[in-house]
């Protein structure tokens, strides 16, 4: 092969493994304000990077939450335009102990390099960074013309992205998104992904007392907190494990039998998966593992304590209790709706000796979709059989990336995920990973996507662009 | 008056709030082995304290757990030798952002002494301590021969105490067991406690996955452990409020029409309790609020935790759920059987997607009742009548004093409750206090009763001595 950018990656794996230990040694937990100096340091340290790279118009951009690092190039007139994204921020390391090395110090182990956010989103992000940078180095220009937007509230629900966007409507323009945020679902098998769920959440709390109370004075006699709370919580299910919220399925459309034949095809082993997680399968009666997960909806509480939690006994009544819940959403659901239906539920079954409270409230996507033949899936799907030899699948996201509806609902544009992690790595969890391998495929990708881009012209692009929405920081209509 | 022990210890009430104020100052919390320094603090300070008075044979006792402190006067040929019981130990601080000043620093705010174990059983241990001191730094001598035990496991169940008693049998023998510890019922009337309720608990865990799993990638396809907790704890109790676990009620006596009866002629306004508490009373079904906190056991869940429960938000589906339970228990009821019971519910209820794991057991102890006509409680009656000019009410305490049926199985002695603390003072949660009257009111007390034992014969106990169980450290038959 003479394709002299990709040599270069590949002469610079030993750099870009050194960038990477940087990126991911910044603790850029969006969810924690202690963790504001690690989300200052990684923005700083990606604007630094964009700039050696050549990038232009290095900047933040903010809407009042976190802020996203932009940077362009746009010296490729006559071909499409394409916002590249991905996101810097990443999810708490707790439970720390459960680490085998330590979260922000990027550790190679065999074939797999472990660190929080290593997967999501800071190898993947940096991949499409250091490809498009070679492009610069190499052919001093690049085959389409580049924005770059790097979000830092993606692990917590994009709450100002919408607001970045509407603000800097004009400067984000673009034909096409290309995410480096959207796992691949598997590794054995080339997939695009074209459709995620949604997602909503909340905290609420149960109060019962004025404070806690000794259980033996008044064990017996004054309501629990922690009774309370278990009692809302296991009554948010059926026992045959469907969700038991009036109104929650309003909207959702059973799968078609096309749907669910196209599912059925996918090469899929329940209960070797199962077996992975030591977990036992479980969900709405009727539907299979990828129907459940790709198509319905699904409601987890995230975290639950009250009284309490140290080392030992303490004899007490906790007169407060405290869940975190979220909810994945399909087409047909409105975020804010069921968000309203769940509390509606929790207060229709709270009973009188407790008083119920809605806590903070999650930034909120709706589910997303993307159409059957939009040029820039067309381009990614050749690159991945030409790449891998193998007609990639279509597959669904059981996860959010709360950007492809946003985007699609103020830039009007779609999105394509083509992010080089995959979908095992434990980004939520301890001893997150990425792949060693993925690095060379990702470099391989995205220099093949992106010459196969300059090949198209932004006309391809018009008839897909869609109506903006009105600005609307909240729900949409 | 011219009673000069009295008299000396109203003119040391400033160096009994400097010696206080030292005893709070260590951190004794038995559940949490961190605060072991501050456990080995108390002892020692106790230790000084007993020996500058004039105690002999002061010394720490152990069976394995925390060590227990002891000391003795016994010159009084001819009197009863009582045992004078207290504890060093104190509940957790925890949630330390609640109180109101340091919990481990004495503080006066109005007519209250705040501090953690103030109440719960420093400051009425140290009364009954100073009251015995001022006798010896007065008269040379005490009207009684007096043993002192103070342990180090009230708080968590007292779990070697019963190996301590075997283990020191001899030297702890005595005619009667008086009691610092076991709160007055109210600070508007005079009452003496003729029974408690027994404990025991245990933690347990719930797993449903080899590790915690993404909310999008695995949402509505495996299990949530912290939906099979809140399901668990859920089922323990009826939608009425009566415990459902099955066997739990073996051997509970439905209360007696006198039982009833004598319970509802005590002054008690269950709805201004509630009020005060701003709790709305709860519990089973037929029974008046004190007929269930006296007569009927009880089930609370004390903590209850998993998943991401730091600031913001983490979409994690818990694989991994823990709970702290324990139980109040009533004459009839076997400890050891009550949590067999317990446990084997939650197996009976625990889905085939998580698998359920016993934790710490708590120590345990039966119900105890007083036997109506003993001669320390007929004394002890004297003394409030005297000193309150009202004759005491008896009730029943719903907490456990473990010490009591301890000493019954182990020494064959009755025990009288003559604490000065009062069951309001929010000894088991944040901002736990003391009434300052309760000082001067403890002393008169102390220094009454102990005249009227030294006029009692030894002999007047005989009849009252039980026969001693066998050594056994767990269950007792």
């Amino acid at each position: 092969m003479s394709d002299r950018v990709l040599t270069h990656l590949l002469g610079e794996r030993a750099g870009f493994l050194d960038r990477l230990s940087d990126f991911v040694a910044y603790p850029s937990v969006s969810a924690d304000t202690t963790y504001a100096d690690g989300m200052d340091a990684a923005q700083q340290w990606l604007m630094r990077r964009l700039s050696a790279l050549g990038f232009g118009n290095v900047d933040l951009l903010s809407a009042g939450g976190q802020s996203a690092v932009a940077a362009e190039w746009i010296g490729a007139p006559g071909a499409p335009t394409i916002l590249v994204y991905g996101h810097y921020d990443v999810q708490p390391p707790d439970p720390m102990e459960k680490w085998d090395s330590p979260p922000f110090s990027l550790t190679e182990r065999g074939s797999r390099l472990y660190a929080r956010g290593v997967s999501d989103d800071k190898a993947p992000s940096l991949i499409a960074i250091e490809t498009l940078g070679a492009f610069l180095a190499v052919e001093g220009q690049l085959p389409v013309n580049v924005k770059f937007l790097f979000e830092g509230e993606e692990e917590i629900g994009s709450a100002s992205l919408r607001g970045i966007l509407e603000k800097y409507r004009a400067e984000l323009d673009a034909d096409a998104m290309l995410s480096a945020d959207g796992a691949r679902w598997r590794p054995d098998l080339p997939t695009l992904a074209t459709s995620c769920r949604g997602n909503a959440g909340f905290e609420f709390s149960v109060r019962t007392a004025a404070k806690d109370l000794h259980s033996g004075r008044y064990g017996g006699v004054v309501p629990n907190a922690l009774h309370v709370m278990a009692t809302l919580i296991a009554s948010l299910y059926q026992p045959d494990g469907r969700i038991a919220v009036a109104d929650f399925f309003d909207g959702v459309k059973d799968p078609t039998p096309e749907q669910r034949s196209i599912l059925a095809e996918i090469p899929f082993d329940e209960n070797a998966t199962a077996q992975a997680l030591e977990a036992v399968p479980v969900g709405e009666p009727g539907f299979t593992w990828l129907e459940r997960n790709w198509l319905r909806p699904s409601l987890d509480v995230n975290g639950m304590w009250g009284g309490y939690t140290g080392l030992g006994s303490k004899t007490v009544i906790p007169n407060e209790a405290f869940t975190k819940i979220t909810m994945r959403l399909v087409p047909g659901q409105d975020p804010d709706a069921c968000v309203v239906a769940v509390y509606k539920h929790l207060q229709a079954h709270c009973p009188a000796s407790a008083t119920l409270t809605f806590g903070a409230k999650r930034g909120s996507s709706r589910a997303y979709s993307l159409l059957d033949n939009h040029p820039l899936l067309l381009a990614a799907e050749e690159t991945l059989r030409s790449t891998t030899g193998r007609l990639p699948l279509r597959v669904g996201i059981g996860a959010t990336l709360p950007v492809a509806s946003i985007m699609a609902e103020t830039l009007g544009i779609e999105t394509v995920m083509f992010s080089y992690s995959t979908a095992d790595e434990d980004y939520h969890a301890p001893n997150e990973f990425f792949r060693l391998s993925s690095i060379d495929e990702g470099f391989t990708g995205w220099d093949d996507l992106l010459r196969r881009l300059g090949q198209q012209s932004p006309d391809t692009y018009i008839p897909f662009r869609r109506k903006r929405s009105p600005i609307n920081l909240g729900s949409s209509s």
